[in-house]
């Protein structure tokens, strides 16, 4: 059962508006990792909303509480649910995506404004932050509902929503509500779920459509040095006192090596290595060191041996240096040392690996390799976030729809990868509601989510809203 | 001959006044390392020769041409000379001081906005940037000439002035301008000068004033690992890439140990250890390591033994880590993998140092390092900025009218010090006008320059305008 033939063409003929639409949601600067946005973010999730409302779904503002950040309390951002559908000879999927986004400044590097869409006909890219992560997701099912209220179509399956205003920021007080939602059964807003779909991770090159059933897991840490009560100016007190930045970065040059190896004794020893039969399953994805050198724009793959990338990528654990909170970061040269700096990095999980496992590795460790520094200054180690790694059963007809999907959308058989990111809430539904979740990507592997000019091709954006609502057909082809 | 008694009475009862000019300079953000702050220092720069030309000196601003910062090209701020008096009979003073300031965002830390002067009644403190360095000690001279104006009285020397707005950015255009006002001989604005005055550096301690004979000199590098041609997600590519992050921090690790040692070869094999006789200079300060401890704010001092932590900031080399441009450094979680990365580091330099002579140590090191690491990105290494150090003879007139002065205004003896931080154009002036320079501070040692907070104490500014007057009249009596 393809979705109707009146369905995809309706998404085509309503691209522009649909862009449009984009436009005003990319216009809100929701950035949930930074207080001073926290209103936008708000003020994103109202929006989202009054759009579901506008389309014929039944919604609810969930309030999360307060949290602290930054040694501020702040108001989290509401959860929206929504429900539309109720035949129970239909199955009901829910939808997860979140309406915030990672932070960006012009001045990161972003050839435009990063909360101004630019719509670049030549090279058909949709440019803004959350483009691709995850509000063109998100407004792909606002389109396929666009669709079926304008055409008067039923919707072939019935349809639950969960949409949450803190993923970039460890989605605080989503776990807890889904795991109280899903236990009210048939009474909460979850009752009757067959399966869960999630539209936010990407394909794994720019050419084949991917369905994903393994994500990586996250522990973000924040390791901090302070010592002087404020900064100090560098030629009156340099070589006179201990100076925070110096133990800062050797404790941060000793995490991970150039090569990519972890030096957290007991990190990578958690996962065992591949074995020749395990290799093949990555010989074989569309993918070439050529494709990962043009999606980051140069040539600095970790090897030359296909598998191996990708296997750093998929199946091992990896450790970035994102960066140093309190430094001097600006242009130019200012001759200060810093009275306090906060280190940032993180480290990408695989199974077995969990964040309660690792963490406890991570601060024995930094512990012990402050000690030995014999410093003054005072060291703290804080876990930001974490999320268990999590693998799904590709063989379910969660996957099977997704897959006939795929191909009546872009005549072609997706590949089955499993991706580097986290998305610990897919982790929590398929716990809680026992259902399996699908991760259908919209957005392409070169699209640079969390980066400076953050993108989605246009094709994408039109093509990825006809396949969420085939998806909805093949799922619905299941029950019929 | 101690200055009149109207003077200082002058100078105490329009203190208020005075107070209210340095908050119309501290409000002008005349950020020189700042391209968007440009205008700023413009502005700064005006409002300065205005005030000159209004307290009877005749000034002149001078065009030092353009510059590269940041990629792009800029107007150099103007330089600012002026001349007042010409009496053969009286010896000709030059004053030297800079108008710009360096970067302050109240998000840095400040407890109050940094371009506002705060008057803390409380604390007897002036809070404000620029309030310390340099704005408060130009502001001193000005109050100077405004004594005299208003009083009618006849200064006591002939006086020359050159202000600069690049201080704080390498004085860029300044020598060259020095060396060829200094080579017009008699018809240029340093024609007869006989010694120079700075007042641009701060007591040791918070309660003995100082004069100050030597100056360390500065070489700031930056170092730049590029590799992703943008930032990437951690997640799809961790440990796929060669990660700058990775590379950069590895590198900074390998330049300076946490007990301040040098670990670029050849950098402290320069200098020479001190002699046990040596060492007695720096026992007789007036400093211990509670005064080094307060004025941090903490407990870090190097060591406990006092003259090894006055030799570390005053006659030995130090090498401080400034930060990253380009990383992630705000608060919060970001899982970004920076695409490129600039390590900021400077070191202090010592007789016979010279920036010359550093700068490709730290080069062929920073190489050699680099390559150990079999990284694909890219290396740079760049030098911001330099300065030679210097050390004068504190046995000269120019000395012994700022030891009276001292005397006079603060009824004792000042300590005669070597500072750690960097005034380039201490030396620009010695070599090219062959004269003495005296630098006579006007803040005290925890003004925190260049720092969070920064303060100048209301009594350092109200005295330290008296001493200033008060040294000119010492200088005064020698032709006498």
């Amino acid at each position: 059962m393809p979705a109707p033939e009146k369905f995809t063409s309706f998404i085509d003929e309503n691209a522009d508006s649909f862009i449009q639409r984009l436009k005003e949601a990319v216009a809100i600067p929701s950035v949930s990792g930074d207080p001073k946005h926290r209103p936008d973010v708000f003020k994103m999730g109202s929006w989202l909303q009054s759009q579901l409302e506008s389309l014929g779904v039944h919604t609810k503002s969930v309030d999360l509480g307060k949290h602290i950040m930054d040694g501020q309390e702040l108001q989290l951002p509401q959860a929206i649910f929504g429900r539309i559908g109720d035949d129970p000879k239909k199955k009901t999927i829910l939808i997860y995506g979140h309406y915030d986004v990672q932070p960006a400044n012009k001045s990161d590097g972003w050839d435009t404004e990063p909360f101004t869409l630019i719509v670049d006909n030549d090279t058909g890219r949709l440019i803004g932050r959350g483009s691709t992560d995850d509000k063109g997701p998100i407004l792909g099912w606002l389109n396929v509902l666009q669709a079926h209220k304008d055409l008067g179509l039923e919707l072939p399956v019935n349809l639950r929503f969960c949409f949450e205003g803190m993923e970039e920021s460890g989605s605080e007080g989503l776990d807890e509500l889904i795991s109280s939602e899903a236990a009210k059964g048939k009474a909460g807003w979850f009752g009757g779920v067959d399966a869960v779909c999630i539209s936010d991770n990407y394909w794994l090159n720019t050419r084949t459509p991917c369905l994903t059933y393994g994500l990586r897991g996250l522990a973000y840490f924040k390791v901090t040095v302070s010592g002087p009560a404020r900064d100090l100016h560098s030629g009156a007190f340099g070589r006179a006192v201990h100076e925070p930045m110096t133990d800062l970065v050797i404790l941060m040059s000793k995490l991970v090596a150039p090569d990519g190896k972890i030096l957290v004794p007991g990190v990578d020893e958690m996962v065992s290595a591949a074995s020749e039969e395990e290799r093949k399953i990555y010989d074989k994805l569309d993918y070439s060191i050529k494709d990962i050198e043009e999606s980051v724009g140069a040539p600095i793959a970790l090897s030359s041996d296909k598998a191996a990338v990708l296997m750093g990528r998929m199946r091992y654990p990896s450790l970035s240096l994102h960066g140093i909170e309190g430094a001097f970061y600006g242009a130019g040269a200012k001759t200060v040392i810093p009275a306090s700096v906060a280190g940032k990095f993180s480290i990408r999980l695989v199974p077995p690996q969990t964040p309660e496992a690792v963490e406890p590795l991570v601060e024995t460790y930094l512990l012990s390799e402050f000690k030995k520094l014999n410093s003054k200054n005072k060291l703290k180690v804080e876990n930001l976030h974490g999320g268990k790694p999590w693998v799904a059963d590709y063989k379910h007809w969660n996957y099977q729809a997704g897959i006939k999907a795929t191909e009546a959308v872009y005549k072609r058989t997706p590949d089955l990868t499993r991706e580097g990111g986290s998305i610990p809430v897919t982790l929590t539904f398929a716990e809680s509601l026992g259902v399996n979740v699908l991760l259908l990507p919209m957005g392409r592997g070169d699209d640079g989510a969390h980066s400076t000019n953050e993108k989605l091709d246009r094709s994408n954006f039109i093509e990825g809203s006809k396949l969420l609502g085939t998806y909805l057909y093949e799922v619905g082809a299941i029950t019929a």
